[in-house]
């Protein structure tokens, strides 16, 4: 008999948020499961790190299972980091971020804790897979999506992935059967369109408080956006070099010697 | 004649450190010059925004010049936002990020709040480019690096840059008679090795400090680590699609249906 796969699990939204719950319940069922994640909401944190101040990080059991769990002080690449050198009694066979409260579809895989996490895990040469519904809801309902998340999961055990590529899956939020299936997509083009709410303080200092649109500019049908919107669970494969390879020979031409 | 270019001066390691001002220094010569940057350093916040809490944005003057300034209280991605929104009479013709002092080549781009902010202003369509200094230290000495900032945004200001792509420039600790030249580069293959020194505090609770050591796992000569250890001002062209097309055809054959 094979030795089971081990899983690590994090997220942004927090230890005991109701989506990294409902990962957990699916995992469970693929290996053995070690949870290192923050002790608070990292939503926004994008793929910053710790470097200026302590972490913590401590045992806890958030809820029954076999599984084992770690909350932490930091951001989500920080447990990453924290649960490979420290926490984990080996490397991992795999690396699940999420479920996140929200999209990480298009540009937001830029701004995303939950994807950063993914990528930190695939920058040490772990398989991994970001995972997202698109309902920002505490109470969001995630029953819909675990047959995807497991399905998804179970081919990335199978077939691994390529160096360099992890997996950011983004879950319609729609009843089970209402979900038509799963498209394996690119990023959509897009961006968001920020208002500032300009106010004063009791003190009479401008402060701003920030929010936006989110923008598709992109009409492709071979996009995350146009799978979400209708209804398929998108699945893009994300890379970590950055690298304009397409923009180099052009930029040899520059009067740059 | 011609109306001089809108600049947009930001960074990561805060509106008072000696690399933002060497790159206003260069930048006063080249065009109208705004800085909107973090009030407080940002080192290591990768693509971070601020979602939960309020901004400030306030009119300062750190040095002399024909500069405007504002100091903000976010991430660099913040400051790029609020200042394209709010604080600048238009959309800027560049921005430029920088000089951060220390490397934010190869993997470090991941990582990096000066190369977010650009990365922000490119997806907001705005040509840009982050300058950093192979020196961490406060007190580094940018003079060698202007004449290689000028010349690079000289060219960026004369030919534009595609949509979608943004300029990593790193620039090797040397005298200005040891550096070689320019090399337009990819992003080196690498990552850090963590290790976290595990320490009690007076109540007896584990904590952790991470640091770690960075490794180059790439011996191209095309690379920008290979460039840097050479000599040379390593520039990369760096993109925030971040699909990676080659593996969607292989994706495509997995069980997912």
């Amino acid at each position: 008999m094979s030795k089971k796969p081990l899983i690590l699990i994090t997220n942004d939204d927090g230890i005991t948020a109701p989506g990294i719950r409902a990962l957990i319940e699916v995992m469970v069922n693929l290996g053995d499961v070690f949870v290192v994640a923050p002790d608070s909401p990292q939503s926004g944190m994008g793929h910053a790190i710790t470097l200026d101040a302590m972490l913590f990080a401590q045992n806890v059991e958030i809820s029954k299972g076999p599984q084992k769990e770690f909350s932490c002080s930091g951001t989500p690449a920080d447990c990453v980091k924290i649960a490979i050198r420290e926490l984990l009694p080996r490397t991992p066979d795999l690396c699940v971020s999420g479920i996140n409260h929200g999209s990480n579809s298009a540009i937001n895989v830029i701004y995303s804790g939950t994807m950063s996490a993914a990528i930190e895990a695939g920058i040490e040469g772990i398989p991994a897979i970001g995972f997202s519904l698109l309902d920002y809801a505490w109470d969001a309902n995630f029953e819909a999506s675990k047959p995807y998340v497991k399905k998804v999961t179970e081919n990335v055990l199978k077939s691994g992935l390529p160096k360099g590529v992890v997996l950011n899956v983004n879950i319609p939020n729609a009843k089970s059967g209402d979900i038509k299936g799963i498209k394996i997509c690119r990023q959509a083009k897009s961006n968001w369109v920020e208002s500032f709410d300009k106010r004063k303080n009791p003190q009479g200092k401008d402060y701003y408080w920030l929010s936006g649109k989110f923008v598709n500019l992109d009409n492709g049908e071979d996009t995350d956006e146009w799978a979400l919107e209708n209804h398929y669970v998108s699945v893009v494969p994300v890379q970590f070099d950055l690298t304009a390879h397409h923009f180099i020979q052009q930029l040899n031409t520059w009067n740059l010697k």
